[in-house]
């Protein structure tokens, strides 16, 4: 019940963005910037960590929730939509 | 694909739990109550609302995911309990 | 120390807005709507009681942290837009 | 109107705690951790990032709405931590 090679290659592209974002801050904080660049740099990771768990959930509930190949078609398409857009609109 | 009546009470009393604390931010504002006053009313209903999300979600997980009667068995329960604290962490 | 007329008017007309959408969910939930229904109703009510909130925030931040009449200009504009952009972002 | 070193200092710190909850993240993708480990190490970044954000407000807060040097005791000190209220419940 794992993800994909290819989904995770996605999620730790992610991630490693994420990196970047943090060692910024840091970098930031290091050299004295203001605080209106550290708010807007702390508020981009929080951005990409919201996104990168959307992703996380979509994949969870498109792969785990039902196991496809023991119940085939059991996990309905419209009712997972419903859910996956309510899941993204309170991690934005 | 309806909610049981019991589970629809449930969200019922929840609404209408919602609509007296909004009368209360109303009541606060024409009183000319303070800000503070004012901002924890606000959050409280900010709050009542979560839960209502919390439970219609949960409710639309365990019932409308997965048609229980063509597919029993079909929805994971361990998966679901994941999916479901993440939601609640989110929806706090 | 209390919120000017017309703003107080700004904020009610707001509340009420609210508590218009407040009673469609509950009309939602009575009249057997589908769970989409309700989750985007109660997502709608969730917008406004941010926005509302982002709104009593900034009246806040701008009339009660500083007595303008005993310490004129003290409040530094700059400084205020940025934090007034933070909570913007938080409370979407 | 930059910080003050001993503030630095813990704000780098918190940073460098949340550059090593991402790289956790990283390795739990690389060594095919499960969704739920994924997801909570998620949830844990989004909470410091929170707490980071938190700090972050307040110390812009206290320290540039108002240049206490020239204007002496005009940041009304009950009205911040009203505010500061409001901030930590929505950063949480």
């Amino acid at each position: 019940m794992t993800h994909t090679i290819r989904e995770r290659r996605k999620l730790l592209a992610r991630v490693r963005r994420i990196r970047g974002q943090v060692a910024a801050i840091e970098h930031a904080l290091d050299s004295e910037a203001g605080c209106e660049s550290v708010m807007q740099l702390i508020a981009g990771v929080r951005g990409a960590i919201a996104g990168l768990m959307a992703e996380v959930v979509e994949d969870h509930v498109r792969t785990h929730l039902v196991d496809a190949e023991r119940h085939p078609g059991a996990l309905d398409g419209e009712a997972t939509e419903q859910l996956l857009a309510v899941v993204r609109t309170y991690l934005k």
